[in-house]
């Protein structure tokens, strides 16, 4: 697990909805980590009704009490934010840093408004050899930031809760994003709502799961002085209304229960898709494992090329190449249903025929 | 008009909206500065459309697009942000600013975010002798972020154009917040769509003229440079989904024309209110004049009083003293069609009537 720098190399500010965009709507959208067929009918109504207090000032109060009896938290612990981008330039402009270090690879937004913010942050970099596992000795002792993602996107590792907590140090600030967490079947290994883990701040988003990545929601948790700390770097009604209503709605028992719900159907299409990318290990596909998120990442020769193909054939994966610690052999795929999955699979197949065919074409000439 | 180092004294974070939180919706709120039975049904369509595109992440390219059109300017010179409210804190903390100047009374938040930021901010207090009217010349040389409000909140006063520009500076950012400017006919003296001006910012509002205060959406014009500088302080997708369907549909040509016959409306309704409000000088009210914006600024013995005396009488008022300049004498008022001013008229009569018995009996006490 090597430090690096960091630095140039990666685009930090590429993500996912870039490779649906352009090419339209006609692509099957295998690259964005947002669940299918949300936001659900029940939710998109509890969010239309909220149009209707538009013209007052939002009132964050009712979704903040919601928000913390979910996770059993005063509400001195929990921050609402515009998704969990806001909460990643709160920490990286309010916070008092010198040495941040992030994990890779992972979202590489926390690093960009790192950057953005002034700080030369280092990276940790895990590795494929390892399975991207997280050994909390590689992390250097003088770090007073530390991100790391769980489970980690991209590489759908689920790091052990014991693992991330052994990082934390006095005078420390211990960054979970936990994005992701709510797609895990009981939220094994989650550190939200743990108050004895010091300096821990948890980030949790409500985009992928219900489906809101345009409304702007999530929420920090974190200790009452860290959060008064990020509130004053917040803008005046950082959330807007619709969105507060659809946080207070997410986090009901209900919708809790609906999640973990969709939590088991996530783990078994994501069994389908694991065996049928394993039918294809002989043409040189392996997947790092084991994956615990809504999407698994790949590794396969001339990746770049066999993307081209599945746009050309209907389907947008993300590049792998963009996070730190990756580079242009790997791919990140969506869980889907099964059908969705295995017209994917077929594509998949008839891209790597082409591709490497391709790839023998361009050696000898 | 002096220059102030600023400092304690007004509660900077006080704004209209808690005057009518707190004791709830059975007061007529002439508090909160936004346009009544707003958003209006055509637009709340409008925005409860976009709610079908929740999954996907906010692309704020159309909306962008159409702001810029709208005031006849290259997208490069358009910035959406999550309200007004963003806006100041991105100014604050992303332009390399020494010494930031504040000419008060003004809304209070971008002094705030600047102080945030870590700057210390001077003031020009404009005041009630000179009509609170600009002279460009007490803005100190050296001020390399200027900031004003046109027309201005709370005084109602609407500066000259010509005024303002000659406060831009070669090295100078001029802040010129715009957010009423909707509700003055014709937007006599905006400078919005202006490209001669050197360091202008022009902020505009969708909050108050569309009733979407609930929303977060606003726009910055400034030099590209500018815009690119503030951009990159910005969150990822900064801007919800149905804030940019809103953006979009308010800056369309139909929007504008409803908007300027509103401000029209609002004119006769501010004159209605003004007659009112005269036919009390003999009880002590003075009304700062020329008022254009839809809100006036008045001064009246025993203000803090009166203003609990609305609140039990059902009327919620916006207190002037939160505002550097300004005492306890002051009272803002939001413009209201004809028959709520009726009824508030009487009410501040009676109100005063009964402050003034309370006021000589403290004074005999």
């Amino acid at each position: 697990m090597p430090i690096d720098g960091g630095g140039a190399g990666h685009d930090l500010r590429h993500h996912g909805d870039a490779e649906v965009r352009d090419g339209g709507a006609a692509l099957v959208d295998l690259a964005v980590n947002v669940r299918a067929d949300t936001p659900p009918s029940w939710l998109r109504e509890r969010i239309a009704a909220s149009l209707t207090g538009l013209a007052a000032y939002p009132d964050g109060r009712a979704a903040r009490a919601a928000v913390a009896a979910r996770h059993g938290l005063p509400v001195e612990r929990v921050l609402l934010t515009a998704g969990a981008a806001e909460a990643f330039v709160l920490l990286a402009r309010a916070l008092k840093v010198r040495q941040p270090v992030v994990v890779h690879p992972q979202f590489t937004e926390p690093e960009a408004a790192l950057r953005d913010a002034g700080h030369s942050v280092d990276r940790v970099l895990l590795t494929a050899a390892d399975g991207f596992r997280l050994d909390p000795g590689a992390v250097p002792e003088s770090a007073d930031l530390v991100v790391v993602g769980n489970p980690t996107n991209p590489t759908s590792v689920l790091h052990p809760a014991q693992a991330l907590a052994e990082l934390a140090r006095p005078g420390r600030t211990l960054v979970v994003d936990e994005a992701f967490m709510d797609a895990v079947p009981g939220e094994r290994e989650a550190l939200a709502g743990r108050t004895d883990v010091p300096g821990l701040v948890v980030l949790r988003s409500l985009t992928k799961t219900w489906g809101l990545a345009g409304l702007r929601v999530g929420y920090v948790l974190a200790a009452p002085e860290t959060v008064a700390e990020l509130e004053r770097a917040q803008p005046l009604w950082p959330v807007s209304t619709p969105a507060l209503a659809a946080a207070e709605a997410c986090v009901s028992p209900r919708a809790v229960a609906e999640a973990a719900h969709a939590a088991h159907r996530i783990a078994a299409d994501r069994a389908h898709l694991l065996a049928g990318l394993g039918a294809l290990a002989g043409h040189g596909v392996t997947v790092t494992g084991p994956a615990e998120g809504p999407f698994v990442l790949v590794r396969l020769p001339g990746a770049a090329s066999v993307r081209h193909r599945l746009r050309a054939l209907g389907f947008a994966v993300r590049r792998g190449d963009t996070f730190p610690g990756l580079d242009g052999e790997w791919l990140r795929l969506a869980v889907r249903d099964r059908t969705t999955t295995d017209a994917f699979l077929r594509a998949l197949e008839e891209a790597m025929g082409a591709a490497a065919e391709k790839g023998v074409a361009a050696e000898r000439g």
